[in-house]
């Protein structure tokens, strides 16, 4: 989830209110009893309305959709509702915390998607590690959702997960950590390169880390028109002549080529225009410098970016980092939100690359004019933000005939 | 789900307000889009809201809860969470619907333990009918909430798959169907044998229907006293000469002696002081005749009561339905909500039997010295129900030891 962390930790310094064996501050003070609570829509006043909203009068609604299954979008809460399924194994940093310490921040996924995009999210913490039994769980589940939103499941399960998923429902799979971090920055990336006059084409672009981020930001760079690409792990730059990959990877340096180079990080960097950090390891000042001119410097891990910003600033002329007290955020909440609304919206079966294309050009075109080095993906509290995301989303979902 | 209905269908006359290929009366259009919403409790205006609430704020919440399983139920939804989980197997008076048809009664459902208990219900509706299936995958899922609500599960693979996720849950896992039923129907029976001046102890009691409600009728009535209890289902009374029961039954057979006596219903009523329907057959007039002075008659079946109360009346001293529409309504919303209420207040690890006999002490005694043959049972809409019950069952699961 490394783009979804905004401001470093020491931003929220417990505020003490008070003292005992647990730390009582604003933030827990927040976190109590949970952050989410279901609500009615309907009124439950009287013996009328309990037979309006319950039996008998909710037995020709189950009826009818018992005759016609499509029905149950318009009749039930399902079209709007998105499970944010975890195993609990890739939390923030924290790594493998396991289910029931995640959930504070799946409850808090679910109220980013009902305060950004009116979705009803409800966080399922699942008890299981092993992606056969999540599949099995998740599919016997999903009559009861219109979407499925994979959260934190560590990497390299997380892609077989969501794969099988995808194949076995009829309704959007989508794994956030991957595509969302990827959708937001294909957007800025697009917007820095403008800003710089050069074409995703040309630009050298060097990604650091292959786990669910780096392998689905090389695929939206690759589908977005990138050409010249090196993925770069602990081992190095990634090629089809290393033994020690897993087939996610290797499958990934197949379809990178870079542009010739080989070796560590320090390597790929020379000469290379656009560097995205998405592994959490730090990057010496020396390899910054020897980036092209006019580089391009995302340092999105959090709470530390791989290059601090005071200092990609001296070689680079865009800086992102997934932080919110510098300029250019790269943040999930800016793509999540609308790009579940639009799929919702005209009940679209899957999440397609066009459609996540499509959602990374709407996000960019919303910078317009206003580009600049400070300024190149909008903010997360940008009100347009999800309804131009929702809009390009649903009208990609219909073009594409993949609608109900 | 017997006792849940309230009035019979013909009251919720369909309202035409237009016209067109689907109905479009007043309760599909209360049902549009579904009866249930998430909301969030926490700010979210501006980026240091989202700090609090979300990265990297929630991170330190998260690493407390690992260190201390037993903070998420403070600092978590899932203390106050319920997931009300169908297989979509015996819906209503509906039958086998499937999952997606049956999501407009657990969404009311979940309304009702919103409304009347304060409860967090998620609906899941389940795509398989495997037992084994439906187990492992509520477990899995069991650590995103407070308690486990089955509902409409066909007899008699619920009572298995109750026990089996009893036996593996630490938290409550309650099927409203058999237990929700019969809190009520002891609550009111007991207020119906005071008005009569006669011991449960002493009464001959006859219950048709072997199904999830009738078994867990039968089970508490002989938990609350009764000692006199026949059991009749479609091939008679049970007894432990039958061969015809599943094991079930069986066992049910072997605990209800009745008096001495055999054959078929209207065999049994014959001089027996209080009839239970939980079948929807009919009882002849004449075998009603036949009970002893005094007779309660209980015709719980909706919305055709297996005895009409206008009937009943002629011979019974004391009449409840289903429904609405007549004095003594037996509808399970009395008991539900205040047991999961009382249930996640004290972090119950299960519903004992002492928690539903005190459940249904507290139900029976809330209607006090207004008894009255039109008043064994105290109204849906009734203020003080949940919490009464609540509190009965908070008090009995710490006196049980049972809690967190």
């Amino acid at each position: 989830m490394v783009a979804d962390l905004v401001p470093p930790v020491s931003d929220v310094a417990p505020e003490l209110i008070g003292s005992g064996p647990m730390p009582h501050d604003a933030t827990f003070a927040l976190h109590e009893r949970g952050k989410l609570r279901t609500t009615s829509t309907v009124p439950l006043r009287d013996e009328h309305d309990l037979a309006m909203a319950y039996t008998p009068g909710v037995a020709r609604v189950c009826e009818a959709i018992a005759d016609d299954p499509a029905l149950a979008a318009t009749y039930t809460w399902t079209s709007n509702t998105v499970a944010v399924v975890t195993d609990g194994t890739a939390v923030l940093g924290l790594g493998d915390i396991g289910p029931s310490a995640a959930m504070p921040v799946m409850e808090g996924k679910a109220v980013l998607f009902r305060e950004f995009g009116g979705v009803d999210a409800i966080p399922i913490c699942l008890d299981t590690t092993n992606p056969d039994e999540i599949v099995d769980t998740v599919v016997r589940m999903a009559p009861s959702f219109g979407g499925i939103n994979l959260e934190d499941i560590a990497a390299p399960r997380c892609f077989e997960i969501e794969r099988r998923l995808q194949e076995r429902l009829d309704i959007p799979v989508f794994h956030d950590d991957q595509h969302g971090t990827a959708i937001v920055v294909l957007a800025a990336l697009r917007n820095a390169l403008r800003l710089t006059d050069r074409a995703l084409g040309d630009a050298r672009v060097v990604i650091s880390g292959a786990g669910a981020a780096g392998v689905a930001v090389a695929r939206i760079l690759l589908a977005g028109g990138v050409r010249q690409l090196a993925v770069v792990d602990r081992g190095g730059v990634l090629h089809a002549g290393r033994t020690d990959l897993n087939p996610v990877k290797l499958r990934l340096a197949e379809e990178t080529s870079g542009w010739g180079i080989s070796g560590q990080l320090v390597d790929a960097l020379d000469g290379a225009d656009v560097f995205i950090g998405l592994s959490g390891g730090q990057v010496p000042e020396a390899a910054v410098a020897r980036m092209a001119a006019d580089a391009v410097v995302f340092g999105l891990a959090n709470p530390t970016p791989e290059v601090h910003p005071d200092i990609a600033r001296r070689y680079a002329r865009v800086v992102a980092t997934g932080r919110s007290d510098y300029p250019n955020q790269i943040n999930n909440v800016l793509a999540f939100p609308g790009v579940f609304r639009g799929a919702l919206d005209v009940g679209a079966r899957r999440i397609s690359e066009g459609m996540k294309l499509a959602a990374a050009t709407a996000l960019s075109q919303l910078v317009g004019d206003d580009l600049d080095a400070s300024y190149v993906i909008p903010s997360p509290f940008d009100e347009r933000v999800a309804s131009v995301v929702a809009e390009a989303v649903a009208r990609t979902a219909r073009a594409e005939g993949l609608v109900r």
